[in-house]
């Protein structure tokens, strides 16, 4: 299969899981503009270490086509806050997981590749619509009927929070340690943005140690 | 509404019939690589005559990542015989439409615009699994999933052919002269290739003097 890896925890944990279960053949990265694109760095390095070919979209023009959301329009703050639905409202990427799925599908038909993973967990659920499981039922189909029955989609943590899947990833020995999160994108995690405290309490969560270093935490 | 807006004929007609009955407010074209990147030039034209905005989305990198179609792959020949099934499937790009209308569907969101059109028709549906009516509603939800219910997609031809579709255009005075069909992408219509032969033919069958001029027809 191929595995949307945006080089955040989730992806690189369905990376690991990919690797265990079935045939890893790609990873898909998408270059939407997002602040954070340090996360590409992330995910060449995981594709990397699993030996597997990394294949960069380039959306960044559609991403600028986008006003409004956090994470590609520079006029627009990060949230820094706790990751609930009111503070991070803002960083809803209109239809980005539709548009990231069907572009990814395109490159597994051509590839001659069956199955996109995507790494949505419930976590998300509530601020992200593009992230729940009747989204993902629809995302599926309309792949499997785009492609002429070619490729599908599975989201194997759709029913897993973020604690769950850094247990699942740690004991498939996932290499946390290459993964970034924080959407502010610097040079280390800053640690107060809604996505840190998320990663940081997922480890904490987990029992698993966190091996980040957090700037201002 | 906004309109997917490829600079040939059907989207051509789909912008006089959405300007006809509807708030038309935004074209939007997509960059794919496509050989007859001409065809956006027309949009461009076509666009202007309707006095409405023009985005055109850049997803050259995607189209370059899906080898083996002859509308994005140099090293494929565009097939110069009938439109049929045999001779165009080297023209199907892997998922194209589903990716078009995701990134569509989230232009729209950021504009505040509703509903996202498709000038997909009858007449492609055995080649083109993408431009099929149960396609059109899986993509149609999962758009409206995917946008938390703001945007859905409305394919106003998926049920004519495209002689009742220039028929449809050159009643409501759509420019038809401005439009560009011809896959080969050179100055003029080929003449020859599946799309010219289709073009010539819907405007013969609609009983529609065709403006077209083509080198060897």
């Amino acid at each position: 299969m191929a595995v949307l890896l945006s080089g955040g925890l989730d992806s690189t944990a369905a990376i690991a899981v990919a690797d265990r279960e079935a045939d890893l053949r790609l990873a898909i990265s998408v270059d939407y503009g997002q602040r954070h694109r340090r996360e590409i760095d992330s995910a060449r390095r995981v594709a990397e270490m699993y030996r597997i070919p990394l294949t960069v979209l380039d959306l960044r023009d559609w991403g600028r086509s986008l006003k409004g959301s956090a994470l590609t329009d520079p006029s627009v703050p990060v949230p820094a806050d706790s990751y609930d639905v009111d503070s991070m409202a803002v960083t809803v990427v209109p239809n980005r997981n539709a548009t990231m799925l069907m572009a990814a599908a395109g490159v597994a038909h051509a590839w001659g590749i069956e199955e996109v993973w995507t790494a949505v967990h419930s976590g998300d659920h509530v601020i992200y619509p593009d992230c729940r499981p009747e989204f993902i039922a629809s995302a599926a189909q309309t792949a499997e009927l785009g492609t002429g029955g070619h490729v599908t989609i599975r989201a194997p943590f759709v029913h897993m929070d973020k604690a769950q899947i850094v247990a699942t990833g740690a004991r498939l020995g996932a290499p946390f340690e290459l993964t970034w999160s924080c959407y502010e994108g610097s040079e280390t995690h800053c640690g107060v943005c809604g996505t840190c405290r998320e990663r940081a309490d997922a480890f904490d969560r987990a029992g698993v140690i966190d091996p980040t270093f957090y700037r201002k935490a």
